[in-house]
């Protein structure tokens, strides 16, 4: 029998490579639907590919024509995430959008295939919460944490002492502080080793990511923020390190590529034969290193740890905040160094609540965005 | 309860660090046998340290005298893999004097912590018999093959897809093929990254050791020769990788200890607290490199492999006449380039027969020593 899969954002990075990989196991998975924020022509592509059942985009305003029905506007999420045929949900959504969605299909009892971290790092809590009520699941999709899973299964989350995310360092690692002020949109965007898209890659480059993902890596595991280690290293190979009990360190690792991470969150715990993965090659991987992360060189990143550490409804507005400085820095409105002021300056003006219920949380990101647009556009 | 653990070589480098992670898990683990060659000081001190019930020198003509009961000669061995205290047998015995013991150990029914890796090499379908019909089981010692237990546990070998052992390559990794001639037994004595008995680094000077390794991973995790690789890394760091069906690659990392491995065969699946072991800090390890293995210069790791491949008692006599150029080496009788020779000439006039007894393999053994012998002398 085949799973039902629905991606949401399948037209993103994330979306596209979870087609790919599906693509080679239609004997396993069938894609019942398709979301995509507004690229109309590559949706209706896919949908014709896959055969999609619901289809839906989520940018309101356009005119759909042809006898395939199209869904539109943001509650189609919410309809793609519980779709009846759907066993697996893959949330690609980027930011902050994608929370509703996460939070539905896990009351819906679906397992969510997550590669939108926002939603544990906005409301970690929420969404275990809903896992638990609804039966359902969450699999990691980011690298690094598919990677700390895969060492856990069969080990127990209990024998965990320690887990170390792994950080390329982005294209800044080796530029002296004093340089980065200079740091252009087009350096920001020329990540060494992985190929993600434009917001993810500016989150590399301040190493926000590595935050947003320590934060979602206490939620996922159950760890405490002084649990979780954070290490640079620049070939993107080691995914995590993860520390037992007893001392012994396991870690996964691979060339960069996100279909494997994609296809083991379908099938976990399980795996399945993959001819079409790319084969690891110690050799060819060359020399691995690790270095320790300039904390004080990159505040967004500290700043992030601090705001997961802090709780309630710091992360979401530390969330909220980088999301809007680092469009504004795309947009040429901020320099790069200013994503970490703004994000400073937002967090020290928030008065923390404990994140008690949805709309908490999102007054909170929605305080912070507006916030962080004044302090844009008066750089 | 506790575990009763019977030591088989108790005053080797294997057994002194079995005694050291014990003392620090008497909660769980009590020491019930010991045996030794004829190291009869340091084996009287560790019996009287850890209250061990059975005391035995394998080495014939010891006095013994005082109140403790001390048994002597070869059998003893057997006594104290069967002793009746005794739910784990860790055999450190060097060489092939270890196969009987394994034997009967897992006859017995017993749990047996495997560091003697010629028990598998030179008899392993006999070995894996054994435990199927005594209902024992064989947990590796080696930090290799522990690695790869530590990547499987939980996710069934039937998902393995190739292994890949690491070797750090010994003391003349670097050394250009023209330079091996001149090699000494005080260069061969300097290994790079582990602290072990004689005859064993010499094994790793000359690669030796990986083949035995690669026929023990042959037999304990059900693989074919084409799924086990081989690859140099200097640094001793990672262990060992697992590649699974879906092409992700999972491995156990640490600064070389043997204190680990020894601990998890006891505790497999387990794991318990061990705050005695080094942490592992990936900047602290630097950088790791991984290299091609030379099986031109290393023949003595060329012929193992063949030799298992050819299977049948070709096993047994490649390690009997290594155990005899490698004792003839470090007597000074023989150069160091000359261990290959030999281990070659002896496999040519073997007359290679299945291993299907006991008797059979001893007998090529027996064999291979003394031809072994033989071309030692008229080298």
């Amino acid at each position: 029998m085949t799973r039902g899969v629905a991606i949401l954002g399948s037209t993103g990075s994330i979306g596209r490579s979870a087609l790919r990989v599906l693509a080679r196991h239609r004997d396993r998975f069938r894609v019942v639907a398709l979301t995509a924020y507004g690229s109309k022509g590559l949706l209706f592509e896919q949908a014709e590919a896959t055969g999609a059942d619901y289809v839906c985009l989520v940018q309101e305003g356009h005119a759909v024509s042809g006898d395939r029905g199209v869904a539109i506007g943001p509650e189609c999420l919410i309809d793609a995430a519980t779709h009846p045929d759907a066993d697996i949900v893959l949330n690609a959504v980027v930011g902050a959008a994608g929370l509703r969605a996460t939070l539905a299909a896990l009351r819906a009892g679906r397992r969510v295939a997550l590669a939108n971290k926002e939603s544990l790092v906005m409301a970690g809590d929420l969404v275990l919460a809903a896992a638990r009520e609804g039966g359902g699941e969450i699999v990691p999709v980011d690298s690094e944490h598919s990677a700390v899973l895969q060492c856990l299964t069969g080990h127990g989350a209990s024998g965990m002492q320690r887990l170390i995310l792994t950080a390329s360092g982005g294209p800044f690692r080796s530029w002296p502080a004093e340089r980065l002020p200079e740091a252009t949109v087009d350096d920001a965007l020329r990540h060494p080793t992985w190929d993600m898209g434009r917001k993810i890659t500016v989150d590399s480059a301040t190493l926000a990511n590595k935050a947003l993902e320590v934060i979602e890596a206490h939620y996922l595991f159950g760890l405490g923020y002084d649990q979780i280690d954070v290490v640079v290293h620049p070939q993107s190979i080691v995914h995590a390190f993860v520390e037992f009990c007893d001392r012994s360190v396991l870690a996964q690792v691979g060339f960069p590529t996100m279909e494997l991470p994609i296809l083991y969150a379908l099938t976990h715990p399980e795996r399945i034969p993959d001819e079409g993965a790319p084969r690891f090659d110690p050799v060819g991987a060359g020399s691995l290193e690790f270095e320790t992360l300039r904390r004080d060189d990159f505040p967004a990143f500290r700043l992030g740890v601090a705001a997961g550490k802090a709780g309630g409804t710091a992360p979401a507005v530390y969330n909220a905040a980088n999301e809007v400085a680092v469009g504004a820095f795309l947009d040429g409105r901020i320099p790069f160094h200013a994503i970490g002021d703004i994000i400073d300056r937002v967090l020290e003006t928030h008065e923390m609540s404990p994140a008690a219920d949805l709309d908490t949380v999102l007054a909170a990101d929605q305080w912070a965005r507006e916030r962080g647009e004044v302090l844009c556009s008066s750089h």
